[in-house]
């Protein structure tokens, strides 16, 4: 079966993902216009993602799209950016077929409506290799508000929106689903978790009530230690966390043998936000959780140094291991 | 020899491509900034480029560098935008080494200060599949004075920049380098097609003293039918090209038997601009050219119909092939 030709992929599959934007211009032109509005500046973050190293490849391709455009929207929450549209490059092999493409504009479809974004333009080419994407994701905050890496401050308050961990439980399950078993989870649970790695949530609308308030904000896509790394280096300060305080959901309590606490903060692709904030806006972290609807917890606490430590209730380091994934 | 891992890579090589570009915040955040001052929108074209599809893979990095960032700058000149920033996905293989990378890099760093273009942000992963490239370019136009491609009309004149096939030719040369001697070429000429396959000129400056004037515009990427046949599709007319009158190098004139005219008009790589205007509007044609130092020639005509055709002397419909490479 094949999918027809370039234009008429182009046509039938993405330009209907066009539709509700006007500056794709139908995606029949060269390029597409972005306008952020009066007092506005725009939000840009490219991600490239390749099967079997950010997504499992074989997989349902609504699923696919629904990964590649969740976590790529998250750079826009760590900004405390509104969504706008985004750009797809697409990177096939010989196995996309019309039947694989129906699926994939489909999800992106819903997953778009979910987000509130639309397609802007893109590109499609062949490769002999693995099944690849880049995404380029656009949105918008007044003029000079942007939430950066690099404003934590001594002091700040550290804290994280959702639960940790449960992206990376879900990504093991997916990799062995013996494990659901080994690890006594109900199938719902297995199916929350999996969910957590194939859909994750942008948190948009919770980063964006914090503009002007949160200090410092980053997405966790590498790992939570690895994340907070990030604001730790470019703000100069250390972060400590507090591990009996990192948010678990049910699943991930459970006292089992097969993952440690470690293995939650360094896992990856939660797509959750860790955050820093002074102490006297505590009150707006409840106000922006209560509002948005995600949980936002207090996970530890800005220092006088660098890097980033977890502690015990007793003020032990605890051990972290491997902070989180590198592709090189 | 290793080049670091993905965090070094950045700061080392990419960083100091971005330090031009405050919008860029030094690569250190989740996104960049753009704005593209009052009065003004963004226009943004996304390109996906594979080792071997649309470049030699094999070649020196700062070639492929320059082929990879000038033709897709060359989608801004084509809506008459200003360049602006670009990001960039890049899919590394174990090949990629630091000799590469900095032979890369330099490579960028030297079209940027040409094209007057930074970079603004983007990915970088690992690939088991080949050498490959997103580029996501960021220009900027008075709003609404973008040129489309549908809005030529019956009557008005077809143009195209520079000369048409030269980079075909180079991309032949390349291919077998035999054909240099069966070619009759001096060693120059060969160098002057190569050249022109490798560092495209996008032809910003030119188009954008066009805005406002041009009824329609687009680069040719895929050979000046192919593309002139987006124009004929989108503005809903029929565009008749005047064999004799493409504008061809000393070289592409050379009367031999290995290639046609049909073969430089379909064969790609341009990344000149194709144009229609209205015949009123003949005399800034020449003013743009003059100004930016740049030949416009007049091609061809729109007329009531749809397709691209073209026609001897005589009136005679030539015959021209395979209109445009496809990727599907």
């Amino acid at each position: 079966m094949t999918a027809g030709g370039e234009f008429e992929r182009i046509a039938r599959y993405f330009a209907p993902l066009a539709a509700g934007f006007t500056g794709a211009l139908g995606l029949t032109d060269d390029a597409a216009l972005l306008d952020p509005g009066p007092g506005r500046e725009l939000v840009v973050s490219t991600d490239a993602q390749v099967a079997d190293v950010h997504f499992f490849g074989g997989a349902d391709p609504a699923l696919i799209a629904a990964k590649i455009l969740r976590s790529s929207v998250s750079d826009l929450a760590a900004m405390g950016a509104e969504p706008l549209a985004y750009t797809l490059a697409t990177f096939w092999t010989d196995a996309v077929d019309s039947a694989w493409l129906a699926r994939f504009s489909s999800g992106l479809a819903r997953e778009q409506a979910a987000l509130g974004i639309n397609l802007a333009g893109g590109d499609t080419v062949r490769t002999a290799g693995p099944l690849s994407f880049s995404v380029t994701v656009f949105g918008s905050v007044p003029k000079g508000q942007a939430i950066r890496r690099a404003g934590a401050q001594v002091g700040d308050l550290v804290a994280v929106t959702g639960t940790i961990g449960d992206a990376w439980l879900g990504y093991r399950l997916l990799s062995d689903p013996a494990l659901i078993n080994a690890w006594g989870l109900s199938e719902w649970d297995a199916a929350d978790l999996t969910e957590r790695y194939w859909r994750p949530s942008p948190r948009c609308d919770t980063l964006a009530r914090l503009r002007g308030e949160a200090s410092a904000a980053v997405d966790i896509s590498d790992g939570l230690i690895a994340d907070l790394g990030h604001i730790a280096q470019t703000s100069g300060v250390e972060i400590v966390l507090d591990a009996a305080a990192i948010p678990l959901s049910s699943a991930a309590r459970r006292p089992v043998a097969g993952f440690s606490l470690a293995d939650l903060v360094t896992g990856g692709d939660d797509y959750e936000i860790a955050l820093t904030i002074s102490p006297q806006k505590a009150a707006m972290l409840d106000e922006a959780a209560r509002a948005s609807g995600v949980p936002i917890t207090i996970v530890g606490r800005c220092t006088a140094g660098a890097g980033v430590r977890m502690r015990d209730r007793a003020g032990n380091s605890l051990p972290i291991g491997q902070a989180g994934f590198r592709h090189f």
